[in-house]
């Protein structure tokens, strides 16, 4: 058996997330199926972040164990013949034996795209979260500041969700002022998140937060106490999936 | 009665044209059942551009004639409430009495986006044409400067199209190495054309044209002879609909 890394985008609008689930297509599932039609027999593959429903992916990773000996380079056309063309395999590595892409990954970033027009953007709809209020980007960095080195997001998990540890770093958080890209030049903000890990919806609420943040809903020198609190209540709304992408991963 | 230009963008990916049709959804009929609920009666809309079935609009112009007396920005503000977020109005605006969309358009601009990277990209597949060949910008622009100013188009219309002339001008026709945009950023090229008006399918002919001769399928130096021709089958093939947006519409 060989370990394969494969490096994959996708547009999540039409599937009902990364993972498998009794009804929809499933990113995991339609790959799953390619692999499977190759190597013969049903595989499992494991992705390095689980995102939700209508969430996309510049560079997702995933991983594999094949016993069909297909070079890579010819794997990657192989599943890019069986793939729905919103699914896209880019790259396809030889892997070291306990080479796993979740329990591997050392850093993950995300991008979060949000709208600010006075119109919504049609070619934007599947790709941003359309905010009305008006936005202060200075405030929305203070606040960013404060969510940014080792803290525990207990407060910006999901609610039910139950992850053994709340601790996670977060290398950096930015926010731009440009905007997603659109033919028809729509303004914007970028929002963009590198960490170790991420709870359940982190970056969401993390961006719904911000977003309160910058709209003066909050105040921005209140993330401290919302940490402490521990609280989902305390933090801002989830942000909506379709702004959200998958930018990359890092492991090594 | 009033007169009122509207104008308006939209993903035109999901409709079947711009044009009524029998069956599905198209972006003449949304809109005439958008503004038939505010002024109560049946009310018909004209295009500038009547786009067909996945071709996008940056600046469609449209006109209509209403009795009812809601101003105009209460009017975007209610047409954008009942259409689909695929369709946005930008702007609506009063015109005079023998203001026709179509008619009265002195010039169109539209642009086709190609984009040529390695892999599809799937945040593409519904605002370009992929090219997989090598394509040589220069000979596409040489092409493109033979197609420039007043010239039969007989070559660049559907077959069994009959429009009573087939002389149009052709202000500017250019070829940028700059490619559609995407998260992904991935290659490409976006032919954008100005002119008084366009055959059906011309814009999509002369985009295949220009890929033909940028692949070194044919002679950058034929477009003369395609054009004395009159003929269809001399022109390249007809380019996908999915990478065409009429970007605005002039009239005076």
């Amino acid at each position: 058996m060989r370990t394969l890394k494969l490096t994959l985008s996708y547009d999540g609008t039409d599937f009902v997330g990364w993972q498998r689930q009794e009804v929809g297509r499933s990113i995991q599932g339609e790959i799953e199926r390619a692999l499977g039609e190759i190597e013969g027999r049903p595989v499992t593959v494991h992705g390095a972040g689980r995102t939700d429903a209508g969430v996309h992916a510049l560079g997702q990773v995933a991983s594999v164990r094949l016993a069909h000996r297909i070079e890579t380079d010819a794997l990657v056309r192989a599943l890019n013949t069986k793939l729905p063309v919103a699914i896209r395999v880019w790259q396809v590595a030889e892997a070291k034996d306990r080479f796993h892409a979740r329990f591997g990954a050392k850093r993950k970033s995300y991008r979060y795209q949000i709208e600010t027009g006075a119109i919504a953007d049609p070619f934007l709809c599947r790709y941003a979260w359309r905010v009305t209020d008006r936005l202060d980007v200075d405030r929305m960095r203070m606040a960013a500041v404060a969510l940014t080195g080792e803290r525990d997001f207990a407060a910006f998990q999901a609610a039910g969700a139950s992850a053994a540890s709340t601790v996670r770093t977060v290398h950096s958080l930015t926010v731009e002022p440009h905007g997603p890209t659109s033919p028809l030049k729509t303004p914007g903000l970028t929002i963009t998140v590198t960490g170790d890990g991420f709870l359940r919806h982190m970056v969401r609420i993390i961006a719904g937060t911000l977003v309160d943040a910058g709209a003066g809903r909050r105040e921005a020198g209140d993330m401290a106490g919302v940490l402490a609190s521990r609280d989902r209540s305390r933090a801002g709304p989830t942000a909506p999936p379709q702004g959200l992408f998958l930018v990359s991963v890092i492991y090594a």
